[in-house]
């Protein structure tokens, strides 16, 4: 029998990841002490009621509600808790008092990264996060590691399963936006308050990770462009289906040229894009996360799974405390956060991607001239063309244009739309999308 | 500006893996010291000929053939030689002298795998080899850390660019084995002598490799089951899309238990077979590559993208000699080997796995009782069943029967299988492939 060094583990938190990192901590001891190298000892779990019901059965002498108190005594502090505080002043307190930390909180480290790492840095110590983006899917250290000597371009992100499950309903069942949300609530990929989900407030704090992380810069969830899914239209749902695209929530962060200054910089945002139905986030079905990372030499790859689950972020932050706990034993530092490209953060209008506009329109002499006047005067490209289903009001005749526009500059898109929002031809801007994943 | 702590870099080997991992430290030099904490220098480069003809214009001076002068003066020796020896003898030479190792040789690892990591374990040295199994898509430093504190059940992989190119040409455009051969080759997919790629040793290799990390156990190459492609017909294919079905060459490591003695134990495996549709790896188109895990907590994750390619398997190199360069800033040893588990590696006939056998029968009464008869008695349960086109040779008319089994073990199929053939109303056994990535 081997003799391990024995590593003090102290866990914040016994709600649905919680509890099921105490049980595997406990069940798969042996395992977990080969892999680390160390023994994990669970010393305790903190939590604000020691007698409220738990998901897992535990022994009940290692719950407290002194987190002060057990913070101080571990090794490696686990941080479950989830929101800004106390999750924040905990782990302030444990990296200075020499723990390494594990942490699943994307809230806190979209708003409070730089101050934990900093943090972290001064005195020497870790901050592992892979369980904070993606739940089980290994893509934190991909990014830190893997594509370490690489130049990553772009990386495209399903990272809320809650919205992409909605969506997929609409594109596969059929489903009105209103049933997919009443289907999603029943099954509890929506919480009572949807609002983090379907506006986007929660994949826009894992677009500010993945793209500090994949640029070397810090980048402030502010300054994520967001748009929800709350104005998708199964009418839109249903003409991307007819054209070849799904509809999906993306968190984007994307290396780009401002074009008027000629400034490299990045974009980091938030919105539903049109995709087409070959890429390989098309088939990312039901509450699935993926994401999909382009970089120079490696081209393009993709990481799929779970996006959320209990058992599935636990596999997370326990591959990251056998991480942390491997480094326990071997001394020295670990991967610091590097910020050292601080690129700047450019706006959304300074983006150029692809675009799918629908108009309707006049059915009547000319139209279709004007309408080709304004996107030219603007700088906008066609690629794509289509009138469709004209359809009568009584009176005058309606048309359909759909139309789908080579790479062009948001700012420039706006105001185009703007134009064609106000000519007399014109009765209604029916829709306007993006196209992303493709040249 | 930052001074780094310089470390010297030796690179073995300049084919198209190797000048661009040159080209690419020559030209990334700033941002890889800054990712590393420390400045790559590269001391020079070893080849048989050093007035060879490149696909990269290097400096003549790098170039040298004392391969065995030039590892004496590094801290990290790139092995990009491929094949057995000199590989070995020059990744032995380096470890004995206290470099750490980066090495994409998958041959090597399959066969002398245990011996260098021995080696290196014994001086604390670092071998690492992510670019050995599916060039960029990061694989092995997701299962040695990221999935370590779960525990892994089933990986099933498409690592064979050349053969996914094929099948997935007589999937989709209806080539010949022939054609799709013959296509490979001229877009250089296929090597002149291709028996690597459609015999499954190439994959083989890859498969020793996952199996290895994912149990932690030494699997030998040879105890892989090794079918490859070259028996696959369009028939087979076209049959297989008309059940919803796609045929891949996986190459599978399974964590199974021996239904005869109850021990658990491990099977490598190698073969076409069907995959439903719906399968995140049904959608694995061209050349690429993907690995699908199946883990208890983490669930089901894949990992996807090119699966060969210079400047993709130069990225898999570079992230590793950055990580190679961050432990030795850091000091301490890195994640060593881990073969704990010791798993025994268990023989085919002791795999349970669903199955399409197809049979030409004579179309005459009796026969699907006969038939029925045979499967039950050989404990083989079937799940679907169906007869086909019946066609007339002038004589006696052919009926055909695809059936569709529920899991059954392979030895009892195989056996089941031999009894069909020899039954008087039984004309041929057209096919017997395994369905794989169902339950």
């Amino acid at each position: 029998m081997i003799e391990y060094r024995g590593l003090k583990v102290a866990l914040l938190g016994a709600g649905s990841v919680g509890s099921q990192v105490a049980r595997l901590l406990l069940e798969h001891a042996d395992e977990l002490a080969s892999r680390a190298g160390a023994s994990l000892e669970l010393i305790g779990i903190a939590v604000r009621d020691v007698d409220a019901p738990r998901d897992v059965d535990l022994p009940k002498e290692l719950y407290t509600t002194d987190a002060e108190q057990l913070i101080l005594s571990a090794d490696i502090v686990i941080e479950l808790i989830g929101g800004i505080e106390p999750a924040r002043s905990h782990i302030l307190q444990a990296i200075n008092a020499g723990a390494d930390i594990v942490t699943a909180n994307k809230a806190l480290l979209a708003t409070h990264g730089p101050e934990l790492f900093d943090a972290a840095e001064q005195v020497g110590a870790q901050l592992y996060y892979e369980a904070a983006v993606a739940a089980a899917i290994p893509i934190i250290r991909p990014l830190r590691e893997s594509l370490a000597g690489d130049r990553i371009n772009r990386v495209l992100g399903i990272v809320n399963g809650s919205t992409n499950y909605m969506l997929d309903r609409m594109d596969r069942f059929g489903d009105t936006m209103e049933d997919a949300a009443a289907v999603a609530s029943e099954l509890g990929y929506l919480e009572a308050d949807p609002t983090l989900d379907v506006e986007g407030y929660d994949a826009a704090q894992k677009a500010t990770i993945l793209a500090s992380l994949a640029f070397h810069t810090t980048v402030p969830v502010e300054a994520v462009h967001r748009e929800g899914i709350t104005g998708i239209t199964k009418a839109q749902v249903d003409l991307a289906r007819s054209e070849g695209y799904v509809i999906k929530l993306l968190a984007i962060a994307e290396r780009i040229v401002d074009e008027t200054t000629g400034e490299e910089g990045l974009s980091a945002r938030v919105y539903p894009a049109l995709i087409g139905r070959e890429h390989p986030l098309a088939a990312v079905h039901g509450g699935n996360n993926a994401v999909f990372v382009e970089a120079e030499n490696a081209g393009s790859l993709m990481f799929y799974g779970a996006g959320a689950g209990g058992k599935e972020t636990a596999s997370a932050v326990l591959g990251d405390l056998v991480s942390a706990a491997r480094r326990h034993v071997a001394g020295g530092p670990g991967v610091g956060e590097s910020t050292h490209a601080d690129l700047p953060v450019l706006e959304i209008g300074r983006v150029t991607t692809r675009y799918q506009v629908t108009l309707e329109v006049a059915d009547e002499p000319g139209v279709l001239a004007a309408v080709a006047g304004i996107l030219s005067d603007g700088g906008v490209s066609v690629e794509t063309f289509q009138q469709s289903v004209a359809s009568s009001d009584g009176t005058l005749s309606t048309a359909t244009l759909v139309i789908g526009t080579h790479r062009a500059l948001e700012s420039a898109l706006a105001a185009t739309v703007e134009q064609l929002a106000s000519n007399a031809h014109v009765e209604r801007v029916v829709s306007v999308l993006r196209v992303e994943g493709a040249e």
